[in-house]
């Protein structure tokens, strides 16, 4: 991004838009920035070591009365910006789930914005609510899920389970929809002490209550206890409470575990009640032949979640969400204004008639770039990588002194444990400690959870920058970390 | 999108992702196309006159095993995609609400999809949250909204209105929260008979029913009565029902109309319910000196939307949502793992709170970028430009024979009908055809709706390249097609 000439200037705070010509060669810029961005992300600090508030005191409180030119912004967005970003396309980002902006990914979100099209009903965008239903019909071929299995896109894993279960509850009580809750005997939304968050905040939109959400027990292996499962149930039917969905998580949070869904479809038949599948992580890894197993049982889902913007290379955002009864997700949503109806009604598809948001990007063209650009080859072998790159730091983990896996590893994502032997308490602060000077330091990014009462660490391991190199070099700076913490003792 | 070397077609299809300066090759000729595209949209169609399935007919029905080379993509972008659109971003697109990605805005976008950063915590990346505090505060003083309005940028109006309202049932019922909606007497959210769908969406996905939204007549010029918003709530009180929230609405979609807000605020203070304002079209208007007075009032409300990817030059999505409760919305969502739980958490906010989805793009970077790029009076120039235009084009419609205007113009989307004096049906039929017959053309693209009983035209101005001559053209267009559909006669 270079200097430019005073006649550039003027262009830039005239009226209106810049013209063709001047959004060029600024695209052109942005796309060198990019470029050198990703070829040089390596060696930035993964995390900034700032307090909050920095960034917005480099920054004006108020907004500018006349347009500034593109230059000046561009060089805040590099010198403020990007020196204040948790930096996720990152080699050694191994935080929350490690992501990757591909490049296919990046130039489908380029064309895009570019666009700037809305697929909520065919007529909208024809070839975008096209496009979305092959992508997501390729996608269920690869993840291996039957034809009924019908898909469509929304933002986050967070909205896919939400509509999914406010299919659920309208299945559950069907006077729901005209009447709302209000008179209906409680209900109860199922899953495992280890699901996500997003399952109790649907509970929570659909006007459940917290009491509408029941955390089943999870074994040692943290996967969700069918037995536990179909007891509660039991219990919840005779107590009068209506059993409205069982959630199963394949790649739970924590420890990317996988809840036994095979087992758990046989308690959702004999109750007759929804399962949704949460396999916004883990469901990339069916597409791998030998990892493919652990699915063993899904197909009998109602509705699963995958989100090609976790461990699918597509830049965020992207969730999809399959249901095999697409019209129990349309029933709970449809309402079709007369500004939003068309002629075309009976044949084709209004895809905003499955979800809240009417708006709707076209996130399936960037899908459709990253599919091809790595083809069914290309995804097996990047997700094996990252199962094989886990394996290796879980073995070292494994061998060392002090340091313990603290899950069985089935993914890429791992969880372990520096246990010098002290008080359990002091234990769990010696890991907030080695998490805080890893990602003070800025060589990896890393984030905890708790996993049977003790906090741990999380390693994901998702970016396809991510080397051998960089796995033994955030292993490295962990032992090292360690070690200082252990010299520092119990309670510094 | 050029021609390239052999060597370069086995970089593109080699394991993993494409290496950086494979990547800056196609974002360089990515980046012409959208110049060109830019440029040149204009001149294509604005609809494609396909029927439905001619995409996907053109597409395989399997993902391919191995990779593709990007060139074939992008060809296949170029040659299939493109044409199957309806361009959004084109000089004559006049359907829904017409919208601008304009060239910042882009920009933001790219750059956003490279850093592919989460903004759903402070930590995961902290410039992402405290850019979206800062742009969403610039735009709240571009608004001239007290600073008391917290604001939150969320992916639709649709999600913003639902988080809202989630906000009011909890503060209208207490106990929801905790056990849920069941045992509850029935309660109501009120808008006028003009408002958007997602607020019915919104009170079905509640838990509320379709018996919970209740419809308030609008008065000839489509706004809401107050008088009888007032009435309906004192029935409902009398009879059990509890009131929940009003929604008024800057901006319908049908005919923008306005709702009288300050009226409206009266009657929400007297009956102690939370107000939504949905300003999520005619927000933008705000900023304009002279059309401020059409939000007299609306600062006397709870919660506001107003979208930014509507008439503020910024691509989808970017809804932002201010609330002067806060510590409502927070209280209706926020449920925080342990592994999302960071140190920080004191002194900065946690975004992922103030809403259902945790997954949060950085989409403050291209709305910083807009603000930046037009300032306060790029902005203020080209909305009132567009009202301007508006206006011509409704003169011209008063004037003629035939046509007639269907309601007041405040915005810049108008409500026009073609009416020779045939009967109603005929005539509606009529309009029907007019729409059909220009949208076929390719030379503009409209939409209708249906405004007191009758069918209608709108036409919606918002585009930064639309012209005195583009809507010139599009008059022609109207008139054209009612020549030939009154030479059809009623029933051709």
């Amino acid at each position: 991004m270079t200097e430019r000439s005073e006649s550039d200037r003027e262009a830039d705070v005239s009226v209106g838009d810049m013209g063709p010509e001047h959004f060029r060669r600024h695209a052109h810029e942005v796309a060198d920035w990019m470029a050198d961005y990703l070829a040089t992300v390596g060696d930035l600090p993964v995390f900034p070591d700032l307090e909050p508030g920095a960034i917005r005191d480099l920054l004006p409180e108020e907004p500018p009365d006349e347009g500034e030119p593109m230059d000046r912004v561009l060089a805040d967005f590099r010198d403020v910006v990007v020196p204040g970003l948790t930096h996720w396309n990152h080699p050694r980002f191994f935080g929350y789930f490690a992501i990757t902006a591909s490049g296919p990914g990046i130039l489908g979100e380029m064309l895009t914005a570019a666009l700037n099209v809305n697929a909520m009903v065919w007529r909208s965008s024809p070839a975008a609510t096209e496009l979305e239903e092959l992508t997501t019909d390729w996608l269920r071929q690869l993840l291996g899920l039957p034809p009924e299995f019908d898909g469509v896109i929304n933002d986050t894993a967070s909205s896919s389970t939400l509509y999914a279960l406010a299919a659920a509850r309208d299945v559950a009580w069907p006077d729901a929809h005209e009447r709302g809750l209000f008179g209906c005997a409680p209900g109860r939304v199922y899953a495992s002490d280890q699901a996500h968050s997003s399952v109790e905040k649907a509970v929570l939109t659909l006007g459940l209550g917290r009491s509408g959400f029941g955390a089943i027990r999870s074994d040692g292996e943290f996967r969700m206890d069918p037995d536990a499962l179909a007891e509660a149930i039991r219990g919840d039917i005779e107590a009068g409470v209506r059993p409205v969905a069982i959630v199963a998580t394949l790649g739970t949070t924590s420890s990317a575990s996988m809840d036994p869904v095979a087992e758990i479809v046989q308690v959702a038949s004999e109750f007759g009640v929804w399962l949704h599948v949460d396999a916004a992580y883990g469901g990339a890894a069916a597409i791998v032949p030998e990892l493919a197993p652990l699915f063993d049982g899904w197909r009998g889902a109602d509705s699963i979640v995958v989100n090609p913007h976790k461990w699918l290379f597509t830049p965020i955002d992207c969730s999809v969400l399959y249901c095999r009864r697409p019209a129990d997700l349309v029933g709970a949503f449809s309402i079709v204004p007369e500004y939003l109806k068309s002629s075309e009604q009976a044949s084709a598809r209004s895809l905003m008639d499955y979800g809240v948001s009417l708006g709707r990007r076209f996130r399936a063209l960037k899908l459709w770039f990253v599919l091809r650009h790595f083809g069914r080859g290309g995804l097996v072998a990047a997700i094996r990588e990252h199962v094989r790159l886990a394996r290796v730091l879980a073995g070292w983990v494994e061998q060392a002194d002090d340091w313990a896996l603290v899950a069985p590893v089935h993914l890429a994502t791992i969880a372990v444990r520096f246990g010098p032997g002290w008080a359990p308490d002091a234990e769990d602060r010696a890991n907030r400690r080695i998490i805080e000077r890893v990602n003070r330091s800025g060589e990896a990014f890393l984030t905890h959870t708790v996993l049977a009462g003790r906090t741990v660490i999380r390693v994901s391991i998702g970016n396809l920058k991510t080397t051998h190199a960089d796995v033994a070099r955030v292993w490295a700076s962990l032992r090292r970390a360690a070690d200082i913490v252990r010299a520092e003792g119990e309670t510094p």
